[in-house]
């Protein structure tokens, strides 16, 4: 068949397409980058497109508004070409390329920080310079004995290997050098491995990445291995988001060969566009980066290497593998020195991953007295729960309504998104605060939870989230879809739209909320702790740097326990993984700590349900566990 | 530049090529395989051609007769092209392309024979059949956990490799077979690694190749492990030799990398040739196929492995490497299973190879009390002395005599050649037995030291090798390189020529036989040894199996023991590597030989030298070494 074009505008961006193509394929083939929450379902509405010239066949409308239908808006999903068009795409649609804010402090400070767990620095990989003794007649062992006998002597290795390729060069590198010779040795278990071989003594020395694959976001760190310094820092979207916004979605799409490819290449482009963008800002050459640490979640995980999630998706949510071997970076097309290894952080259970493992080995709760609990929120809510005797971890669906899935008006934290909310407890006029103080474009996890405690607590909704219609505000209205507030007013908002919360919308954030506090509930009546004999709550993620804890409370988000037992660590994935390619030491207790840990599956029994079906009021229908909200509304005189 | 084309008769083939490139390199373009003992080096005149039609440019005639050049005839190796031409390939030319011929016995008894040295069964790789239990929301462990579980219930493993390839396909293979699978796991060293997974239980057994790489053949078995038989044997000339007949000619041309990478893919395609007539005799497939075991001097294996053996060549002579790593049949291009392992026999030094190592090790003279002398004369005369308690391995360069090379009539041990000569004192009349009773064509390494005996026996050559010119008959005359005797008369050979042995070629065979006796000489020196003390001469080699003891003796090639302590082995080297196949604890013994086994460098020192020198006459200038030759010749009243 004769392919058609597609044309996008305002990028310019031609796809030539089979006629039947879909608009998104075509603008994936393209280029161009839709949002696709559904990942092409046609439910999510996400993928709104304005057809300029031509005609494309609509399968469905799905769940576009009014308004946009009379703006002529179609769903790219559901829009099928069979001529030539021309395109136009709205900003709203466009999946946002802005880079992932991530903490810069400073960098030089971060080695000692991470070894100050206690652990000696060890890096996972380094060169190592030898000056070898001349052969003779007399002393002529094999260039390889020689040089394993000069290594044996400089570092404590078990077995020496050697990969052919290495190998093959080895003559030549030793003559040229004049019998002095810099190796780089890889250290995974115990085992060296020889995966490069300069000439002389090298001046530069080996480079690492730490990186931390997200569903939403991929963070990579690049670090000096002689120093154990980090030079630099990139995150982006996960370009896997074009599949769907969420892990099932994407493991639906990677039910089939071509859709795993698809998401493999996805996730390793992403990482390798921020390996571009760190070698090249520091200087240094692909060829130079020896080895990565990945910490992802167990689908994450799955996907980068190449093998099929399909079976954690569905019942009983059994992983392909927890632990992996390590890789070569050949093997997946990851844009540094072919011969690096790529060694991926154990996964505990289908939904307590890599990430999760990174996590703790940082925190490093496995090794204190105190109990300590770990939370991890995203799309998932995982936590873990111990100390240096016993660990247990569960994961809890708590959908995407943190990072703005599901939500109306949701976001991610990033500049125009609404973190605060301030509600006149008269009049109900709202004061917001965004992030970069610039115009309002939606509401992100942090804002949606500080809107959800304001609106409690100036009565706009009641203990179930109802909205209470009877207020007198313009901003109480009937929508399209049902009761809603008004948050901003479009003529003060970056889209012109007026930002508002629906009664729908805070259904999803009370699920979200829910599912968290029931998962840490059951951990606890699984070990038979109390609430109070938590130590410490250590907040891992993106998320958690912008939350509002006294809020969390409120909604009954997290427990009632004194603020200053709760401490923001970060973006733990990635720190664990700096510190394993810092330390063998770290990455040998990473992979005890994924074998330690005990996974409490949710789905077995009812004791979550009824958990999460309690957890579903604010803050709990059970109100003596949220003594200090009781305390306040009882002081406002509730 | 326009290329010029060069058409070969009577073969029909065509090479384009630049102008300027020499006949013997279109040859080998047009798949047309030459004789080029020198390597392209215009000594050896193996490779005259005729030119039909056109012209070419001669830059030496070398070594070609008087004949010859009346002929028309040109070496290839020497003549260049400028235009087109068409070149005629006389038969005496061309690369001999018939199979080695090989023992083929019972192959039904073989894997008892083997075994007899008292190790058991427990091949290097094998297929394990399994049944998984199925998992559950409370069973829910990884599929690649279930598997490790299931395969070390079955079997002694440490830990389980597994490749990204094969793991890849882990979670459909296990749900297609119903949780019934067959793994196919490679164990080299106590370590297991799945190399590939079959759903269900499958009916087809795991095969591997035994492979012995000479510097002059290649053989290859095909081995079923279930049940531990050979199933095929093949074997045919190296293809490496249209670069020259000896390891050092091969050298020199893989001093650069295109050099080498000739000589690599030359081998390579040369088993892989075996490979493929084995496979479709036993209609076999090449993915059934998941190990080979490799032996093959020093050379060959850096050759077959694609290392460099340039330093091997120059003083002090160090190998690249002497234990080779394990490697992927898809690293080398080997036409089986792309994941099986290929493993080479570790080596002792650069010229005391892992063939050695083979042979030493299917002797079992590593594990008796008795001494044992190993003997195996290629190219080179490599021999290993000792016992249980010691071994001591030397080399000498014995040069290509017999093998035929460096010989006016000099050819391999195959249909046509000179086996045995016997001589009429009076008359000096001859009459000879050739291989497959077909009209001579040359004479083998057999015929070669059968034919010295007895010149000496009658008294064509005295005890320096001298043709004695005197002697009354028309086949002793004077020829274009000085004195020659005619052993058979050209209208009864197959090449219609006299096929003479000169004077020359009688010192060639001095330097061997001197060589390989002056090597056992310095043996026994550096062990402090007698002769007499060895219980047992062990003579492996295709060379050995045609060869007369008595002969040997009367020449001084061998050690004046009674014939009854000699024993011929056969190819040893595939046998070994047949042996390690079949048993881990064979293979892992290979690894501890090719470490205990001491190297005597010849070159250090002056005794090999003066042992050499003495041992240029016939049997020896120390005739007290050689009673039993002394007896006889005073018998006959000499």
């Amino acid at each position: 068949m004769e392919k058609v074009s597609v044309l996008f505008f305002p990028d310019n961006l031609i796809a030539h397409v089979e006629p039947g193509t879909s608009l998104l394929r075509a603008a994936t083939l393209a280029g161009v980058e839709l949002k696709s929450n559904c990942g092409g379902d046609g439910t999510c509405g996400r993928c709104l497109v304005k057809v300029k010239d031509g005609r494309v066949n609509v399968k469905s409308t799905g769940s576009i508004s009014q308004r946009a239908k009379q703006a002529g808006l179609v769903l790219a999903c559901q829009s099928t070409v069979n001529d030539n068009v021309v395109i136009d795409i709205p900003k709203d649609s466009r999946l946002d390329e802005h880079q992932v804010l991530l903490e810069e402090k400073d960098i030089l400070m971060e080695r000692d920080e991470d070894l100050a767990a206690g652990y000696d620095f060890k890096p996972l990989c380094r060169k190592v310079k030898l000056t070898l003794s001349e052969p003779s007649l007399t002393e002529n062992v094999s260039d390889l004995n020689r040089l394993q006998a000069a290594l044996r002597n400089e570092m404590e290795c078990g077995d020496i290997h050697i990969g052919l390729h290495t190998l093959r060069g080895l003559a030549d590198t030793l003559r040229t050098g004049d019998w002095r010779v810099t190796v780089t040795v890889t250290q995974l278990n115990g085992c060296a491995d020889i995966v490069h071989l300069e000439p002389g003594h090298a001046e530069k020395p080996s480079y690492g990445l730490a990186i931390d694959i997200g569903t939403t976001t991929v963070v990579v760190y690049l670090l000096d291995l002689e120093s154990g310094m980090t030079l630099g820092k990139k995150g982006t979207y996960n370009k896997q988001a074009r599949y769907g916004d969420d892990v099932i979605t994407r493991m639906i799409h990677a039910s089939d060969d071509s859709g795993l490819n698809d998401l493999h290449l996805a996730v390793v482009n992403t990482i390798n566009q921020l390996i571009d963008e760190l070698l090249s800002q520091s200087h240094v050459s692909e060829d130079d980066v020896h080895i990565a640490v990945v910490a992802g979640n167990t689908t994450m995980t799955h996907l980068f290497l190449g093998l099929t999630p399909k079976y954690i998706r569905l019942e009983p949510y059994i992983p392909l593998a927890s632990v992996t071997p390590p890789v070569k970076a050949e093997e997946l097309g990851l844009k540094i020195n072919p011969s690096a290894y790529v060694a991926c952080f154990p996964s505990v259970a289908s939904y307590v991953g890599g990430d999760i493992v990174s996590g703790t080995l940082i925190t490093n709760m496995a090794k204190a007295e105190e109990i300590v609990l770990f939370i991890d929120i995203g799309t998932n809510g995982e936590m873990v729960l111990g100390n240096q005797d016993w660990l247990v971890s569960v994961s809890c669906s708590a959908g995407p309504a943190f990072e703005g899935g599901g939500i109306t008006f949701g976001m991610r934290a990033m500049k125009g998104a609404i973190e605060y909310v301030r509600i006149d407890s008269e009049t109900f006029e709202v004061e917001v605060s965004t992030i970069g103080k610039s115009r309002a474009m939606g509401i992100c996890g942090s804002g949606l939870i500080d809107c959800l405690a304001k609106f409690r607590d100036v009565g706009i909704i009641d203990r179930a989230g109802k909205l209470q219609t009877d207020i007198n505000t313009p901003r109480m209205r009937e929508g399209d879809d049902g009761w809603e507030f008004v948050l901003v007013w479009g003529d003060v908002t970056e889209c012109g739209k007026d930002i508002i919360i629906t009664e729908n919308d805070i259904k999803n954030l009370l699920r979200a909320k829910g599912a968290v506090y029931a998962g840490i509930r059951s951990m606890l009546k699984a070990v038979q702790l109390e609430e109070e004999m938590i130590d410490k709550v250590l907040i891992a993620g993106g998320f958690g740097n912008y939350i509002n804890i006294r809020d969390a409370i409120t909604i009954g988000l997290f427990p009632d326990l004194p603020p200053e037992k709760y401490v923001f660590i970060g973006n733990s994935s990635v720190k664990g993984a700096r510190l394993a390619l810092l330390s063998q030491d770290a990455y040998r207790e990473a992979q005890e700590l994924g074998k330690k840990m005990t996974y409490l599956e949710l789905s077995v029994g009812n004791d979550f349900m009824d958990e999460f079906v309690s957890a579903l009021f604010l803050p709990h229908t059970d109100m003596s566990l949220f003594p200090s909200v009781v305390a306040n509304n009882d002081q406002k005189g509730e």
